[in-house]
């Protein structure tokens, strides 16, 4: 124990401490925490179909691919909202639902009930993981605690582990804290649950921004690229931007590095 | 979505949502969570093995048995000196810390260390899962969303899924909520957490208790007698005390009923 792990200080570890336990060895660590969409799992491809095969069945002709990309890119504009105080506290299945509420109208899609916006929202909890997800995952978890640290709320996280069949030991979504990454509180919130110190702690992310705001607060890194991630044009995370302790070509060779 | 899941009520339900609710059949539940100590491990004869095997390593001679029910008679006082803000919120870790410490002055235990005693704390982070637990719950995994609701903090709960193998979805401790059962943050916060109204969740206990505060908050109730939990002497919770939805013999009689 120690005033991390009392409570004593919220913001961050002293840094005598974070300073001492940066020397934690790799082999000391504990956890891996996980972003999810894009690093755990295919959001775009999955959505793509799940909303094609619906928009087939009901006989409507939408540029999905187009919707599914400006949905995503609702993602972070929607969240700074509420990092920023300028809207309260929504779920990510809340800010999802009034994204899609507004491309809706903005592209002027007709013929789609509140019960079909509802569906379509739950599309984010029926993504396929990556091949090497759950066999990384699996591997991992027998050495080391392993979870989510995902933006999205616990509900969303829940589902879309039964239906990805991601074998999470526990399951941390922002509204555990009502604060979206890159606020500390999620990163320490998550070591605080887990009764861990920072840096016993390992985030994962396919993403560089996530690995900074960790990485500066003790945490240790593991980044592992995802260039198919936002399709077939994307031109940012191709590569690692800055001294993360792994890069990982995927989940399982960060297993394998971990072994 | 409705006011208790979009949080415009946080103490309960609105009764006509509740009332109306209430009348889901079981086959519509979702979720189903779990006392934990005395109802999906066997706490006590754990900690007896536990404390036994370290004192023996030791060679100190004490009488376990009295350490460990005293022990565990300080759970409720401890907890219940936290929910009347009589003392600030403290994780159960440290609730039981703090009353082994004071055990082993009254008992005038010699010998043991500051770290000895983190050791023995951590205790409550071994204990085994009752026989059916692992496959009652597995087989209950394949159907609903299944999860602790224990007094127990995360990372108790965490390291003790991991040590007994509980196949949990999702974690639920008091520490997310700064609240001890039988409060009724405790139960809704978890149906919120799982974006589901109470009555599509399942509180299942070995305690009449509990199971009286999560019927009252509309949630569905399963008990389940464990009538050696307290020892060969155990006087209370030999039976239902309530009108609960089921009464099973065991977690896979559970899961049978509910199949």
């Amino acid at each position: 124990m120690n005033e991390f792990l009392e409570g004593r200080c919220w913001q961050r570890p002293p840094i005598s401490i974070a300073r001492a336990l940066q020397a934690t060895p790799l082999q000391l660590m504990k956890a891996l925490i996980f972003d999810t969409f894009g690093t755990v799992v295919d959001w775009r491809t999955s959505l793509i179909e799940d909303c094609t095969r619906f928009g087939n069945q009901r006989g409507l002709h939408v540029d999905w691919v187009g919707l599914v990309d400006d949905w995503r890119a609702e993602y972070k504009p929607s969240m700074d909202r509420v990092r920023t105080g300028k809207e309260p506290w929504r779920t990510l299945d809340q800010l999802h639902r009034a994204s899609l509420e507004q491309l809706v109208t903005n592209r002027n899609i007709q013929g789609l009930t509140s019960g079909d916006l509802d569906y379509l929202v739950t599309g984010w909890h029926r993504l396929r993981p990556w091949p090497d997800a759950v066999p990384g995952l699996s591997r991992l978890r027998s050495k080391f605690i392993v979870g989510p640290l995902s933006n999205g709320n616990v509900a969303l996280l829940v589902n879309l582990a039964k239906f990805a069949g991601l074998p999470w030991d526990v399951v941390f979504g922002t509204d555990l804290w009502q604060h979206y990454k890159p606020d500390s509180e999620t990163y320490l919130g998550a070591c605080r649950l887990l009764g861990l110190n920072p840096p016993e702690v390992m985030m994962v992310a396919a993403h560089n921004y996530d690995l900074h705001a960790a990485s500066q607060l003790g945490l240790r890194t593991a980044f592992i690229p995802r260039p198919a991630e936002y399709g077939p044009n994307q031109s940012t995370d191709l590569k690692p931007e800055g001294s993360w302790d792994i890069v990982a070509t995927d989940i399982v060779d960060l297993a394998r590095q971990l072994a």
